[in-house]
């Protein structure tokens, strides 16, 4: 990869989301030599993807490139490349663009979608994991209308017209109020002559509450809010398969839909290489309270990926933002503590809440001793949002929107830039996009 | 298509473009059925595609839903839809979805790059007519640095940091300008372990001058502003061939390089079914005075498309935005007048200059009666410009961007979001990016 060797120890980072960000943050200009791989040359801001997906936001405002960020940092490499495998005796990382050879090594892959191996579902539906990804939704969604003008077949029409989300987490809750508020204010007046009232959209959850990772309290409201904004809400359902027309379920429910979003699952971005003892259910890295893989004295792993052992979490901490960060931001102090030889600092997670927003003026935020929700839950909501996005043109774009959309109850980005249906189903390959 | 018949009569448009647009405009809410036909769903800001390509603006803020524009009109239906070709006989227009008659037919189908018969250069260049187009430009100028880092071949390297435009109008001019911009303030600091000093900037063009439409002092000036940037001006030079590697012309000259921009020509978008003597050359459309084409009483053609005979201008107005503006918006009248058998208006063409910009502070603009340039010409361009766009939030989000983008002397934009060199070459056929 070209990157010349320096007297100070090489750490390379895999993967540029929050937690391989903040670690980078964290290391500039410290004695250590940084190389930062990611298969994006930007920094996705994901907890936005949904806004992307249904026309609030343009990609650009939820990404970051990721050279800009370590512009000024000393002894510090980025390349775009997609790792294929590691060497750990060799320790050597194996990518697309050739061999590294690495002192320390922090995986921060993150999480891709699950679908439980079920190939037909991961072919026929929609993830929401990456920008590209969010944007082949948007199309989607905007084919599909221009094709329900099209047909004479009633059947067909409703089938365009109603949209399955899979998945009840936050990113089925939210992009499900976003589509709901589409619904509402944008369609109807797009599409004069189709009747909008027909479009479904149906939240499908394998358990008894959506958002169950929250407060009940949270959970509650989040329903009632998505019902009383048109959302049919079908809980203990299990999607089974969905062969590109019908999806069925566990039970004698089915829905005929040319649109399948699934946001039922995630699992590590798994990289080749890892001793079996190292790894997790769910294709993720078992870590000590250190962030240090099982089983290995200089690899790390952090983010998403990372499944921390002994905590009381059973399956790590929650695979957000928070965690990544948090974990990322420690991880710098502990590697230059291991360096210096001296004892690195247990991880213990800060946990600052969750939230979740569904819809105009509508959101629940659970605080660790606090619950809320409605108005004042939004503007908390678009306020963490806002200050957590990378840089300031970003931030500032990305409020004019908010204040746009929100006086004019719009959505501008309802372009087909790259048509989905005509194209991409076969030129790209799901893990590529 | 499902539009069903009024007792109007049925204007249809094909063509979203400025001259499209302004005509759809005029024609809100008279005693006509309107049916605007477009293969994108969004009509594109076409003066500013150069910014995505470069990374100063995002795609989303030059384009905008037609949908968007048309809302509020009564017995107005928009399609997206491809034309194939038309029967003048039958009245009929046949599009990918389908068929539909017209009483009065105005095509507005704009144009497209000319590679003058050329299939090699036509397979290995860059267009920049679409905004799909743009973003491929902008991925593969990226693509190419990234790789650049990683070849130890040093011609390689140099190929890749090759830059070719061919053509010396104003959208290789404003191209080459924003490309010098960017080795100067970005590329530096984004590629620090490349040596950014090596990057070339070739403007080819065919005849003596660039900007040869201008007057010879805007000409001149932009000579001047370009060299100062460290373009390569080459006149008086065609290029002969690129064969994806090296660029031959029909002088000893020759180029290797990576990416080769063809902005030398444009031609006619041409449909099938008008009779030979309809046909101007370069795949254009004669008309009268009146924007009618020669031969049919109830087909129209405005825009760059259209070649006005008897004119002063040998090939007809200049293919730009003014003209189509200009003829759309007289064009709603006279089909008015017509309808109501009324004697209709000729078309005068209101020339009110035209301009280009190079760079930072550096524009040139001329007037009717006046020429200027520099910062008060720079100045005056981005206003035009900006209020020239659709919509307040494109025009609020463009003057953000270039507010930050002139203080912090940089371009965000720079996304790799779709790889252009890995999938678009072999997914997508140059007409339909």
């Amino acid at each position: 990869m070209n990157i010349p060797r320096s007297s100070f120890p090489r750490i390379v980072i895999i993967g540029g989301g929050f937690a391989g960000i903040a670690l980078a943050k964290k290391l500039r200009n410290k004695n250590v030599q940084v190389v930062l791989l990611d298969k994006h040359n930007y920094h996705t801001f994901q907890p936005l993807l949904y806004q992307v997906a249904t026309g609030g936001l343009e990609a650009g405002s939820i990404a970051y490139p990721i050279r800009k960020v370590v512009q000024d940092y000393d002894n510090f490499y980025f390349r775009l490349a997609q790792v294929k495998e590691i060497d750990t005796d060799a320790k050597k990382v194996t990518a697309d663009i050739g061999d590294l050879y690495y002192d320390y090594l922090v995986i921060a892959t993150g999480s891709k979608t699950n679908y439980f191996g079920n190939k037909e579902i991961e072919k026929n539906s929609m993830a929401m994991k990456t920008i590209p990804q969010s944007l082949n939704i948007r199309s989607l969604i905007l084919e599909n209308f221009e094709q329900a003008l099209l047909t004479n077949d009633i059947n067909e029409r409703l089938s365009l017209m109603n949209f399955v989300i899979v998945g009840g987490g936050p990113t089925g809750v939210e992009l499900a109020g976003a589509l709901a508020e589409m619904k509402k204010a944008i369609l109807p007046k797009d599409y004069p002559d189709l009747d909008v009232r027909k479009m479904e959209i149906n939240l499908i959850q394998g358990t008894d509450k959506i958002l169950d990772a929250m407060s009940p309290k949270a959970s509650r409201k989040a329903e009632d809010f998505l019902s009383g904004l048109g959302v049919s809400i079908w809980k203990n359902v299990r999607v089974t398969n969905y062969d590109g027309k019908t999806v069925t379920t566990n039970s004698d429910l089915t829905f005929e839909s040319a649109t399948v979003i699934w946001t039922a699952g995630v699992k590590g971005a798994a990289i080749k290489g890892l001793k079996p003892e190292a790894l997790a259910g769910n294709e993720r890295i078992k870590v000590d309270e250190f962030n240090q893989v099982l089983g290995y004295e200089n690899i790390f792993a952090i983010g998403d990926i990372a499944v921390m052992e002994g905590d009381k979490h059973p399956m790590g901490h929650p695979m957000m933002a928070q965690p990544a960060l948090q974990q990322g931001t420690l991880l710098a102090q502990n590697i230059i503590k291991k360096i210096q030889k001296q004892k690195m600092k247990p991880f213990v997670y800060n946990d600052k809440g969750s939230m979740a927003t569904i819809g105009r003026n509508k959101a629940v935020v659970d605080l660790p001793r606090w619950h809320f929700n409605g108005v004042f839950a939004w503007f908390v909501w678009m306020f963490v949002h806002l200050f957590s996005l990378i840089g300031f043109k970003n931030k500032a774009v990305v409020f004019m929107n908010w204040v746009y959309n929100y006086i004019r109850f719009d959505r501008e980005g309802r372009l087909i830039i790259r048509p989905y249906k005509k194209k991409s189903a076969q030129s790209f390959t799901p893990d590529e996009i």
